[in-house]
């Protein structure tokens, strides 16, 4: 993060010490947007605890919520999100291209009509939301979503347009180890 | 709101009860906005954790803030916004004309210079997060605004893109209570 | 008005002076629209006549008639005209809600699908005239509007797009009476 | 025009006779914009007094108000516009190339700093209403332009947007005549 | 040109030489696009050899090609192609009319539904690459394009988006001759 | 390239299936791109005859080229270029995170400041070539680039705006081993 000074973790209050030392265990590395958010600490509490609660308590897969992520920091270009959320998307999904694709353009991601319903909709409501209608859930409804799934679909779409804009506002950058986390084919490994 | 269901607030867990309640005495009236996101508790705590921290924790005056989110509902065409958080611009700024003026056009708002910066910066990263920039926060800096006046800057606009998606997705409508609030000349109450 | 004088009326001409005080007295103040455009009597009494025609010479009721200028103002951001004319919509529509739904975002008023066929034209062709084709007036014709109702829905938006750039240009403001009148809720008076 | 029916000049009221026989007289054809027009005639007087208003009492030339008007119908794309007005650019700046540099972009049109001030301004106003701020009139001052020929500037840019949407709104097709007329260079007539 | 030196005929190599006489010969003047890349003679082979395999190696009819040429060039503004192809347009459909047409707003071009599919297809490529999918193809298919045909309106649509921006990027200037060629009505010549 | 057939590259003419069997030596694998092309092989001639120009009588170094190249890609959202090109930037220059900057959004990639006035312009003939001016061509003289550098910055932008499409038309898809080559940090390979 270019934009705003990065606190050193001891000085952090422990319960975002505590997270980030987790964080930091599980990937191997601090993943960036940990330490930008340590900046203000009750924002810090409250991102991700939002985010916690849309992958925790979750009527979508991670795969699914990973893969509008993707397609939504894709449109909204952010650099941070994309390579970060990449790394999830090609780990969730066990497929090292679609996050690529998700990235270049949702359009040619390799995916199910549903996914693809879903994706069309998180991008709508992404680009255009004044333009954005009730008649436009019927879509996620046609393809079997369920009322739980369709609010999670809005809502994590909603979390990531607020996601991307602060990690363009602070100018966070990724670990240069997202850029190459579970590249390798299926089985490969 | 229209596209789900709108539990019951007996139904609810007490946590959200209780914060239901205070709201409700407080301003006479349920605000919808509660009343929808208890469809999901758990994002329920985090929606309002979120907003807490923003207007709790904040760098900005609540002028300030409730400026910048009608000013990023306006361009973002969100009713609810508009007019819940149009009702609080009239009532923090002591202004009755102010919410029309950021509901129509920011650029037509009798603003100081400061504030108008603030607005600008708050509209870019709305519109096109992608043109985003570091230099854009100098504007914000030779207006004077700080280092965590800043920060709360982007963090208010990035929380209302949140907010206007949920409520466009889910078509959460405002009491209409919030559209006659305040628009009392000064002093003529 | 900010970026022209607006003359005295006592300096205008007779046929302009006595319009204005025939408006001044049916509103109570004289709307400021009239002040502004006798900076040039020419352009007062050719946009006065054409703005009477529209009105008085319409096959749509004047409840239409407001609802699409809203509506158009709404999407070129037009502060005086959403306004103004949202006054002119609670009163001729009764319905104290509808103007702010208008302003912010047509597609979330409560109007017949009749009445939103006729606001998506007019936004098309307030948006993406080049894009407009006569079978955009299939759907007028589909929900029942006869010939002359869909010329004077195009002749509207053709004039307030007129309109709404000539109070952007100039800089016109509503008079402050504009923001409450007709604010009451049905019958309560 | 194809979306309304055209009716008989025999059939119109006297003034709006006199108004096409005049016209046809000086063209050698009556412009279809007459004849469209004649489907309503208290529009037929309103559209054309508020014309000759800019026209007739003007503080610009004749021939600056023709390179406004294709200005503007280029950027609308106006197929009638184009082609009746740039006819009109051809006759009033004596220039065979300009009308086809207007179609076409503004930008490449041989044309004075001056010149380019004004077109600048007028194609923002058409494309970007809700972004015109009372700064833009500053590049008019600057170049040179007074008061009454910035008002002016605002007013047959403003005119236009009606006029254009009233040509894509009813379909109406200029004569085969104007394509060509005043094409010869200048001087070998 | 006015961007970049046009180099003296004379001084170019053999090929150049030949193929801009050959072009003169035809003309009765040399088109500045010839002139203008002679300013990089290998950029001149690699662009007359794509547009020479473009119109020889054709499975549209040549009038087709221009049609789409001036149909992109129109939504790019390219004043160079608008005018030069706008002339060839006129030559080879036989038809004064068609090319301002084309380039005011293809929309409104008399040509017949397989013609419209063509340019509505060549305008999404030029104007939302990225919203560009297979499915788009299948109109082209429908109303009867075989496969070889549809794959040279992706490619004339991809070169005249390179050409226009060479055009706009070098700003070349068409020859007047374009402005009036082939005006004349069919058989009055 | 789900589109179109592919052919047999032992069908295709000789001087296609020797520059198919050097390329193909040269990568460890066929681009897809040689493949697709040769559906038609006079396209397949003048398509890559034209990358050669731009790449070998180049003023530009191969990074800044493959620079561009990804940047426009980027904007213009296809799939294709953005990996193939990708991995050209990531040997060219060296730098194992350039691309997935260059892909996101090139505002964010760690650039030279004259790099990014190359990218700054090639970005704005991309996405908006009617707005492009000779003034553009300014930042870059102001950089240091010269004459026959910045006729190759628009070059190469615009052949990938045709590349771009071309690819899109046809759904090209990007060969797996491009996702992940000169992924390995500096060095460590």
């Amino acid at each position: 993060m270019t934009q705003f000074p990065v606190p050193d973790v001891d000085d952090l209050p422990e319960d975002l010490r505590e997270r980030i030392e987790a964080e930091t265990e599980r990937a191997g590395f601090t993943p960036n947007v940990f330490s930008a958010f340590g900046y203000k600490p009750s924002h810090f509490r409250a991102f991700f605890a939002y985010h916690d609660a849309l992958v925790e308590d979750a009527a979508l897969s991670r795969e699914e919520i990973e893969m509008l992520v993707v397609a939504v920091s894709g449109v909204n270009h952010c650099y941070y999100c994309n390579v970060a959320h990449g790394a999830l998307v090609r780990i969730y999904a066990k497929d090292p291209l679609l996050a690529d694709q998700l990235v270049a353009n949702y359009r040619t991601a390799d995916v199910s009509e549903r996914h693809r319903a879903m994706l069309d909709v998180a991008v709508k409501l992404t680009e255009r939301p004044q333009a954005f209608e009730p008649a436009d859930l019927d879509r996620l409804r046609e393809v079997g979503f369920d009322e739980e799934e369709i609010w999670d679909i809005g809502s994590v779409t909603a979390f990531y347009n607020l996601s991307n804009r602060m990690a363009s506002f602070a100018d966070m950058r990724p670990n240069e180890e997202f850029h190459t986390m579970a590249r390798t084919p299926r089985g490969e490994d």
